[in-house]
């Protein structure tokens, strides 16, 4: 077999199969064959696409370029869930305590990654001494005590993902929904959880901007997931506004404490239960989504949820103190308010260009090696469809470098848009995609 | 700038500007841009192509990127000519001489390169001690003496087209005519003729498979000269069989020894007259094609061709002998007969399967390294069109390697074929494209 005639045969719009997957996976993990040969193919694979079966492949030989992760130890149903990445998104952190707080094992390894803000990891390193960096028998024997663990995926899972991913990130040949969803779900895969929910998250802030796309990937990694005979759903959800109030590590750390607490912004809550009820369904819990969904209400208002939190934190070496008191959380030297200049409502709050100003205050990484201020970041305090008058705050910089905060705070004001017109806020959940097909709300 | 960019850029079908073409192809060949990167590019041009401004542009930066030859220094109008490639094209070795002879300066630099045989360079070795490296200054003296010289490209010769081309090599980017034109007449026009003849072959033999795309190569191709102003036609012509009747180094001298002495195989007589009245026309020396062909007809005849060759040889250091007894040329330990197993007539002597015969008996380079044997090759003994009887010799393989003789002997028989009714020969000369467009025969 040579990679040359791979090239050409997805280059000329043929099916690649299984061997030539997997040879050229192997080999260029092993380091056997060139960068340049690759990146010719991916661009192939761009344009001529990869068919279900070819992307199952590419899946399979992903997840067996590294470890896999064995979870047969832990006892019950074991719950995944992914996002595809929005700005505010600290889902994990909220969610992660209510599933287990219900009984269900919630298994989490995440990768640090780029973005506007940090990742989970990032953000659970804002609470002093949180280890994310656990060994695999701490990781299950701390699922199996407290049915719950978050930690960083060891350096061994789908090392060929790894090396693609890197490749495409500088070759403009991320964008093919083949190649996204085989990233995405050989990470998933290479962790033996039961059941995984996806969080497909569609706007502005998203990697996916418009409904249609979203729900192609949906699909694609749907069908994946169910070809590894895993139970997986993705639900679609509204990433044009930044979700929540908070952009930043610290920062969001402390509204998930404050959504555990029963204190959580209207539509980060709404996303934890729809993902929540999917989970507690999936893993057996619940019969339905609406017994769901009081089964987690119920443990935010218990305290159950916000208690598994500080167990959490606990036994991944956390300062729990930092959970009980926010107040100890990293906080910036400089808080600036945005006024509005005008009165109205707000029309739009485009994510995108928020994680910008936050990614420039310094809350994310711009390469790899990039130092994050944990506790950079903003704070909304308006959200789309509300009322605002001149001189009303619209958001709060925090950050660490003043004069930072000041550009930010110039460009923020162009970013929230006001409208002299009511304005209705967009569906926050458009829909679902299970292996039965899509179901829009 | 970023070559990011410049690759998300045609890979979304946009038109490259003049500064991005220059930017890539400036930084590739300093080896500011990875490999990676720019094959990921050409595949985007590979498949989203570049229209008439940004080849010329690629054109022109491939040329930038080296030394020009300049050959002002020389008097008269200078022609050169250059071929597609073909199994068993001599044609340069007769040719050069015979336009040399008329009083027109030809001028001719030539790669290596891969192929089924040598290059023009490799045959002119088989004459003992023929120096192909001389000096530039060397070179236009011997012009200006002699009306010709034929050597090696200088290194310095468009580096960005080398190295784009060994890329494309391995990454399956080789075919598409933007790149193929810009790298064929980057070469050319960095040497500065005053007139250019391409030979755009077609058939199984050659590159272009069929005529509809050797002339949108052949276009591209007389669009790229025409833009940088000079006299640039492309003549079209059969490759399906091999030209004349030897294939191999040493055995292709012999031939064109013989055709200049006035004994060329019909077909290659005819190619040479086509291609030499062209190159007779443009340089002004004759008023039409018809008197171009009366009067290389007279060098033939009168002996002034093959003095001219034998003047070549000595300027560049041959040993003249060679040319005056080929039997001093090298020769193979081993002749082998083919013989026909039946009565009839030539079908179809596919050149391209003749070349591998030829490739495999060592006349040609597998990789840059390789070894070429100049005795090595295949002497045709009948044509298309021609009739046979059982036993009748059809070919001789001539090879230093008895094994792989009997091996090509075997491929030979099922190359050669024979049909029971008259065959009629295929046309050898298609048409020409010149500035003003396309003209078939």
């Amino acid at each position: 077999m040579r990679i040359y005639d791979i090239i050409k045969k997805k280059r000329d719009g043929m099916e690649l199969s299984t061997e030539e997957i997997n040879y050229f996976v192997q080999n260029y993990t092993l380091g056997n064959i060139p960068d340049y040969q690759i990146s010719a193919l991916l661009m192939a694979i761009y344009f001529k696409k990869m068919n279900k079966r070819e992307t199952l492949d590419l899946t399979k030989a992903m997840i067996n370029s590294g470890e896999k992760v064995d979870l047969s130890q832990i006892k019950g149903i074991k719950v995944d869930k992914h996002s595809t990445g929005g700005v505010g998104d600290k889902t994990t952190i909220a969610l992660g305590p209510m599933i287990a707080a219900c009984g269900v094992p919630f298994v989490k390894m995440s990768g640090r990654g780029l973005g506007h803000t940090g990742g989970t990891l990032d953000k659970l390193e804002s609470i002093k001494n949180f280890n994310v960096e656990i060994k695999k028998d701490d990781f299950i024997n701390n699922v199996n005590s407290i049915n719950i663990a978050i930690c960083s995926q060891t350096a061994n899972i789908t090392p060929a993902d790894k090396k693609l991913y890197a490749l495409r990130d500088v070759t403009a040949t991320v964008e093919n929904i083949s190649l996204i969803a085989s990233s995405i779900m050989s990470k998933k895969l290479a962790i033996g959880s039961d059941a995984i929910v996806l969080d497909v998250k569609v706007g502005s802030g998203a990697f996916m901007k418009d409904l249609e796309s979203a729900i192609v990937l949906a699909k694609e990694m749907v069908d994946i997931g169910t070809g590894f005979g895993r139970e997986t759903v993705a639900v679609l959800t509204n990433m044009d506004e930044p979700l929540g109030y908070s952009v930043g590590n610290a920062l969001e750390v402390k509204e998930a404490i404050d959504t555990l607490l029963g204190n959580g912004p209207k539509d980060f809550v709404q996303i934890c239960m729809a993902l929540g009820s999917k989970l507690l369904v999936l893993a057996g819990k619940c019969p339905n989504e609406i017994n769901a969904k009081c089964l987690l209400n119920e443990v935010i208002k218990n305290r159950k949820a916000y208690n598994k939190l500080i167990e959490l934190t606990k036994f991944q070496g956390g300062d729990t103190r930092f959970i009980e008191n926010t107040e100890l959380l990293p906080k910036a030297r400089y808080v600036l308010e945005v006024n509005s200049e005008e009165e109205g409502y707000i029309k739009s709050i485009n994510a995108e260009e928020v994680g910008k100003c936050a990614l420039l205050l310094g809350a994310g990484r711009e390469v790899k090696e990039s130092q994050i201020d944990l506790a950079a970041g903003i704070v909304l305090n308006k959200k789309v469809g509300n009322e605002v008058s001149k001189g009303d705050v619209l958001a709060y910089i925090h950050s660490n470098d003043e004069s930072k905060a000041k550009e930010v705070k110039k460009i923020l004001k162009n970013v929230i848009q006001i409208s002299d017109k009511k304005v209705m806020p967009k569906k926050l959940i458009f829909g679902e995609v299970n292996k039965e097909g899509v179901r829009l709300f």
